[in-house]
């Protein structure tokens, strides 16, 4: 809960919003096994959580092919990018920590509560990483990663990838991987992260249920990581029921929509298309993108003028490395996006260049 | 989620439990109006939970009669204890904190994680605290209290709190009340706490819906405190969605329920009296309690020959100060109370004195 802060993110819905495209979830929405096992859950909240979240565990470790010892679940992704922010300061005693702007805000925002010290550097024109980010890496302890990067949509490439982490690994950093997005990309390979995670043991990788799931009030997201200190460092700052059973038993269902998360990959895929192009026609820069959403900039300010029509999406200027005009739109469904698309014209044709 | 642990708390229910005697939630379950609002809930789950937590801030802030800037809302009490720890440690440079043993064993896991010094003071041996105990406030830099306390279920009166409170005031020390059971025992006032608060600019008091209102597995608890410095240092370094929108509906709805916690007092008043005066003839000793539970000793181990016959107590041989032979059992509603004591005088007769 915020104390004395403003809140700095999508997802800000009031009465007065129809549509939000703020936040980047699944286009399906939440699975219906979810939403029916949070309904008979909700009849078993007398118990306290499983401390050990031993269904979930199993049930997660075979959907990834991770071992359940290499495995850290979390009160969503967020509540593990702090904990870790923590041991980056007190396990490995880390005080320069770099990342590539702009990257989602609650990094810096929990580096910075540990007095950490924040390196940026920024991606190239076209929100991508290259070979030459690679020697940026030795002016830090650790490197944050985010593919696909938020807000740009960019996913790095397995390529790419392994050879920031060869490097890292040969200098001796650490790195953590946000990979919360990953799973709606085309290009998602199941074994792409396990195989990561075997190769390089200062390897950390996030991910989450809820851009996957749809599920981001349940708060649920996870750490992959083979360091077994780490993994106890985090779990010994943190109260042993941290996850509700509601968390869990939502996620022990989501793991069971079998092609469900296939299906909104070929939606995306879909209307990510037809989102681009029509931007294209409407924004003075559109961002290509491997995510469920689009980056796109424009002097004319989309977002208010969308807001007052009750349409949310995501005033990109507060992201380090982006200015005013700059706005992230989540792919939706394509009745979803006609509308927005519609009213973009609209405001376009009242506002011409 | 504990790696590397083994699980210290009650509620560990399997399949082979049919009563769980173990935890000590309100006897009347979880409110009907509650579990109705997490299902209706369980359709919003796409959305994130609202950060600041208004409309269950507001809510509180009224039937708590505390101002709303000195309600903060955590995952469960237990985040707040674990965010507290910290606190204690790096915005008050405590090094020695004092606690009267046996209590929750969450305040030494968390207070050790921070690497601080735990000075036990032993309670009398009917469990209470008495005058002689004040002095022992100068030996540390805080003081955690626990009415009732756990596991022994016996409440500070209101004048040797006030006692304790002034002389810690007057010594510069920090005081944590943990009074989470508090609005179940017969002596509840609802004028005290904020009373207390407005009174004791170092008091911080932690409470929760989990036991009042038995919703153990949604995980909702709260903090009160007038030392913003406080609140913002745990709102610093904690993600600012903590507290899910689950949660966050389920507590609004608890506080909807007028009547229930006034009718699960009396309850508690009728069968604490019923299950003393049963367990008196069954236990060498059993300790007095203001609270939704029962502290008893006797050498016949009870918890494992119920656990045998599928129901669950609290064995309390892992308490700092208790030894083998001490179990706790929770109030329950008069029908699972006569199972319980029908199973414990047949135990007993199968292995007489």
């Amino acid at each position: 809960m915020l104390v004395h802060e403003t809140y700095a993110h999508g997802g800000a819905v009031d009465d007065t919003i129809t549509l939000d495209f703020s936040i980047n979830v699944n286009p399906l929405g939440t699975p219906p096994l979810v939403r029916e096992r949070l309904q008979s859950a909700a009849l078993r909240v007398e118990r306290y959580p499983d401390a050990t979240c031993s269904e979930l565990l199993c049930a997660l470790s075979k959907a990834l092919f991770v071992k359940k010892e290499h495995i850290l679940l979390g009160n969503g992704a967020d509540e593990l990018i702090y904990g870790y922010a923590r041991a980056c300061k007190e396990l490995y005693g880390a005080k320069r920590v770099l990342f590539f702007a702009p990257t989602f805000l609650e990094y810096s925002r929990a580096l910075l509560a540990e007095g950490l010290t924040i390196i940026k550097k920024e991606l190239r024109p076209d929100f991508t990483m290259d070979y030459s980010h690679i020697a940026d890496i030795s002016r830090a302890d650790v490197i944050f990663l985010c593919s696909p990067s938020n807000p740009a949509g960019r996913l790095l490439s397995p390529a790419l990838l392994r050879e920031l982490l060869d490097a890292a690994q040969a200098a001796g950093k650490y790195v953590f991987l946000d990979s919360c997005f990953y799973a709606l990309t085309e290009q998602y390979d199941p074994k792409l992260l396990p195989e990561l995670l075997q190769r390089y043991p200062r390897l950390v990788i996030l991910s989450a249920f809820t851009k996957t799931f749809a599920m981001a009030g349940v708060r649920l997201g996870y750490l992959l990581s083979t360091d077994q200190r780490l993994l106890h460092f985090l779990s010994q700052h943190t109260q042993c029921w941290n996850v509700s059973s509601l968390a869990q038993e939502a996620g022990v269902a989501a793991l069971m929509e079998g092609e469900y998360v296939a299906q909104a990959r070929e939606i995306l895929s879909r209307e990510r298309s037809y989102l681009r192009k029509e931007l294209l026609s409407l924004a003075s820069y559109v961002c290509p993108s491997e995510a469920n959403y689009i980056l796109f900039y424009d002097s004319l300010p989309y977002a208010d003028r969308l807001k007052k029509r009750g349409i949310l999406i995501r005033d990109c200027a507060n992201y380090d490395g982006l200015s005013k005009g700059y706005a992230r739109v989540a792919v939706k469904s394509h009745e979803e996006n006609e509308i927005l698309i519609a009213h973009m014209r609209e405001i376009r044709r009242e506002e011409p260049l």
